[in-house]
């Protein structure tokens, strides 16, 4: 049946299913987040502002929220499986970079942040080259034109999981741009997740890198 | 250096770069694949016309064509790694499906094909279930409104790339309809590819699968 | 004469007029409401403020204000035709849900609420597949890539009507994706109204169920 | 399980899967609809050219092919239950006007065609009134502007669904001006399908008939 | 010279260029204000707030603010030249119906004022069909759907300008779907003017008004 | 009554109904053509191709068939009402500019052209300044940018009517940019009709001249 | 290697990376501002808010802040190579062309500044047009329907580069209208940036004027 | 006056008017061509055909026509200024740049031509680097997802000419996603044509290559 589906979820990534924040009346995600804590020992939660936290705190007082991310959860960062990349383009998408990177943490990988190495100064990314090439997945964060991803996708072997940022102005509207530059890829290896969608990012990457880590 | 890296890609996948064929002349490809057929033992070209095909046929005649995929290739098909499926929601995208599925075949992989299983019948994709459940990697392709990418996506562990087909009509806008409704599935862990780019899936799939076979 | 349908209207639905407060002044509003109500016995605003109901509750202080729908109306809640279901995919889709289901009770039906049943995790919907499937019509609430109605649709017999909502962000613009995607639903007897309108799918729905009561 | 449902589908509307043929080669279209016809006395498939209709012919001599609407099937039009009326604002708009009506027919019911009565000369649509308000269901197709189904929308009391058309140039960009047009409607009780999409009109149509006719 | 060509401008409307309000700072606003009415005797500005006539009233006693329309002015509201009507289909559309009307009357026109009259409930506008074609020019103001333009252009002998407005919500798209069916009216002798811009079909109805009062 | 607005119509324009050659088949508008013409004396249809005008010329010998505009009429062009000034950027706008010119003189104008004068070359507008400013009501079309429509718009005092037009590529998007452009047109008295939509434009300063004319 | 073109860089503008403020917090852009300057003598931030400007001045009370432009700079504005004109068509535009004027003069031109010559009153232009003519690049700010760059194209020798900006309302869409008419400039010699990237034409302008200038 | 300014540009660019093809009729193109030839040593005419050409040479034997760039023209190419180079990311814009290539050369200027460097393959890019880096202004036309562009605009000090092909298919949408990717390039001192703009690119880099030279 179905539930038993849930379970094996649950099994693997150590998570019953992922409250969202956004759109969500903070009463909604305190008794959601409560809820699900009553019965499961980890509970993790993404678009969560600071005054949800500051409620759930006095309740759950081990509970952590972290900040850039905007994650709030209940479990150890442990991060006991190497072989994820987080790159972005520049400084304005580590929020997003962070919401991939804490959603791999949080599901039992290791990740390699690799930051501020966008197109426009290639020599950043080739410094790193190696590094990035020690990878199984590597998730690219990147917003105004997107090219970053095209790039990593030509100079790697692994799969590449593309994050456009609504980071830019003007014709970027909102990360369009981005999001069809990363969709129309010229490197082949490269798919897409939704704009800022670092949480999605993170949990790819994870069911990636768990098929290599058996 | 850089040749190092084509390389290394060529040792993997058994190709090297594989020649896109839409908006090129007949010319410009029959020279490409030749020149490239000089160098290297396989050589691999999508979006090729029956035309084209013809006139390598008379110079290599054990060049392959496969006409639904619309694939013309120089290699064995061996598929030896299992674990990637194909679904597709309806019979109109079967052919973005081979693409994918034969792009697949000729990187070294095995391929469970499940056809015409979208969710305006959901019973036929639970009857496949177990065998849907059974993979490395999972492509989905459906025009349309898409939904068959979120539907898998909720019933299965693995990662799961989505194709969006230009299946459809009026407001389907050529795709776009799939392609945001598969860029928005409330169901982690899948990502997505330009719409019709099966050869962008197989590609993506083949590099998890082998992940998961070393 | 044209006077006479709108007095038919009246009579059917126990209204004049429904009121739609967005974009009005919250003087307009409150002039609107009170002259209405001074010659119907009944009268319904759709998009209140706490604001304005707060002004309205001097005057007319056996008014009921709904903050969820963001309904204000001057009529018993009775619900007695039994045959309409609202269905969300999500805990966001819920004000939304709200409108339509208060607009049908307020028009004289009984309605079945069966929410948070989104298709990331179908077991939840399969196992209230008989409530939705005794049904003479259904009001699918959805957001993100909108997908629910396409399964629904595929589920039952009875017509379905399909709201998209804003709930997302990044490639959902505002509920584009959801609109295109029920718009493309592979399962016929959907028919879709404007992003967040519950309070339409309601009407429809209420008109299309008194015919089955008839 | 699900098999029973798809059973009671045919029950219903005496017909399996409709074949939708856009999208599908000529050997495909004609392959299913052979192997549905095996299987079922009635078979039904859209958007089918005269080429496939010559091809099943002489196969299936008592099959019927309606140019205008595209249809082929292979059943009695009896049309027995009235209440659906059709609405056109032009003549262009009168081939997706017959998808939808003759949809209805095969689906049981009888169909009233009021065409080409739209804003521009509105006394065409008020010298046909009282026809137009003796419906249970009204199917309104209309392309450019689109304002015809909320002037019906506005002058009657059964559900209206609305289709838009792709008749209209420039800025109509294919039917999406009379798309939106109709999904804002400022009439309440109206309903939107996709561009062209008479067959959809016509099952959500016929499923409202038949509640009405119960 | 071009010189001339704006004084005769001046003549004309009795206006020398109108000043734009929005996207200029206060300051900006009050001393092109004061700049313009040093030389001239009547000056007028458009997407004025509150506070900048606040800060005009000291310095200026006389001047005009007019809050619906948001138009501060120095000019006697004379209106003598009959022949323009202003049409809204809603409560909502009458600000930007107001700043058409008023520029109208400005430029030396009477104004004939016919609010609310919306295709919802046709017979508000039958009921004033005598006063409408009494016109010279007609203003049509709607938003949502838009359709009163083409209602109104098929009932009348004169040119219509549409105004599409940004009234609605969710596909109504900030008055895009307005606009284009306006654009794409059915009837003949429509033209159209950017969302929300009541001055510019107020300067083109004056224009064509003058024409007719030769 | 409604009829006797429409009798009204074509005592004025001495036109009844005018035919909307496009997405009707070749069969209806020959008998749509010939209907209308038993029962009147002048009739006049709009994208005509040549093959309609083959086979209603032997049925009706004095039709006349101008190819440049495709329009198809019967009636002498007297032409007699002069102040219509049609003016294009390019070659390229000829026809859409004829469609409008020949529309007005079959609604008994007399029309002034001035073609291929836009704004890459503005002494070629300079050198014509006077006749541009002696109109009543003036058209411009163009594509592309669609620049002129604000030039001309600054340098008369006459209602302008601006038609985008599809020429171009690229960014044009069929005639998205000149569409916008003029909207947003900086110069006042300045509306618009749709891409391409001569015939419109045409009615629109036919209706304005005869105002004038009165 | 890479590291010597960022030198260069440096080495001919006289500035290291210049800092983009938007998107980023407070706190980043003072670290990075002062990070920069620890090793620069100069340093150029843009898009920086009076707050931030409040936090730096108390460090480097030598930086000078531009509030039109919104940049923040550690520089003498010297200015010394003449060739730069920048053009705006309303006085909304202002701030953009500063952004542009300021950064041209920050990399060493001397710029001259000819504002509000819009083209709804083309006189305004022609009397600067010597000045205009005498210059080796121009940069053009528009907003609105953006025809002034291609009227600015048509009369000059020189390269223009144009930018859009969000000045407008409705049809505008944010500064889209604009963007697309630039594309579209049938004038030749015009090229486009991003709306509102004053910066980025003033980096391109003292590329082309340094040039020039050698 | 104006006219000065057209003889001043022929003297530069040794080209009076260049003929658009594309929109005209092959009897257009062919009387223009012959008239501008009538008055002018030199000719060009872009978007061609083979069939115009085929006219022309009958009359004039030495006109040139180059059937990749689809330009006629009857000058030498001569080319004697250095300084311009055209890179492409594919195969499939070469067509493009060749139209922009021979533009430059048309109007004295020699051309480095570096085709095939798309980042997909870097490695390419960076062994022509000295050759990239030795240009007064380099023209980057690329398709797809465009990252080119703002790689090359990484590595160069010198104005950067981005050109976006429409080659590509799905959500390219026929070259927006490599033109929105280009306005939005994270380097600076890159400007942007319309799409498959080779010409208009070509005007801008020989005007920027004739400052340098002067
Ligand atoms: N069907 C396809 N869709 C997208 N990319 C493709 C396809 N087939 C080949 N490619 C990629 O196109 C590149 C070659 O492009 P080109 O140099 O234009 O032939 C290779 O890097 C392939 O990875
Ligand atoms: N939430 C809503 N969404 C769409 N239409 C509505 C809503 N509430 C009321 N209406 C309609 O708005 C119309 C009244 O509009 P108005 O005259 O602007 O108040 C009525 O015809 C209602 O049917
Ligand atoms: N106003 C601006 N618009 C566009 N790009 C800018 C602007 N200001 C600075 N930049 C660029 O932004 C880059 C720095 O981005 P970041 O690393 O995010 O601060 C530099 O390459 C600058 O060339
Ligand atoms: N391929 C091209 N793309 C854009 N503009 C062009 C092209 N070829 C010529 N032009 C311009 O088109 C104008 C002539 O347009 P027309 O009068 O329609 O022939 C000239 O100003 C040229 O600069
Ligand atoms: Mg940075
Ligand atoms: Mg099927
Ligand atoms: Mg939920
Ligand atoms: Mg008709
Ligand atoms: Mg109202
Ligand atoms: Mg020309
Ligand atoms: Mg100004
Ligand atoms: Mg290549």
């Amino acid at each position: 049946g179905f539930a038993v589906l849930d379970h094996q979820r649950e099994m693997r990534t150590g998570f019953p299913e992922v409250i969202f924040g956004q759109g969500k009346t903070d009463d909604q995600i305190v008794e959601i987040f409560l809820r699900l804590k009553a019965k499961n020992p980890n509970v993790m939660a993404s678009r969560i502002s600071a005054e949800v936290y500051a409620r759930i705190k006095d309740r759950l007082p081990f509970a952590v929220y972290d900040s850039m991310s905007r994650i709030l959860y209940t479990k150890e960062k442990d991060g006991s499986i190497p072989g994820i990349t987080v790159v972005t383009a520049g400084t304005g998408d580590i929020p997003v970079a962070e919401e991939a990177a804490l959603t791999c943490e949080l599901m039992g990988n290791k990740v390699q942040r690799i930051y501020d190495v966008g197109v426009s100064g290639l020599h950043r990314l080739i410094h790193r080259l190696d590094d990035v090439q020690q990878s199984n997945v590597i998730i690219v964060v990147a917003g105004m034109e997107g090219a970053l991803a095209s790039v990593v996708g030509g100079l790697v072997q692994c799969p590449v999981i593309a994050v456009p940022t609504s980071i830019g102005y003007g014709a970027s509207f909102h990360g369009l741009a981005a999001l069809l530059a990363m969709l129309n890829s010229c490197a082949s290896g490269v798919a897409v997740v939704n704009i800022d969608n670092g949480f999605g990012a993170g949990c790819m990457a994870s069911r990636i890198n768990q098929l290599a880590g058996r």
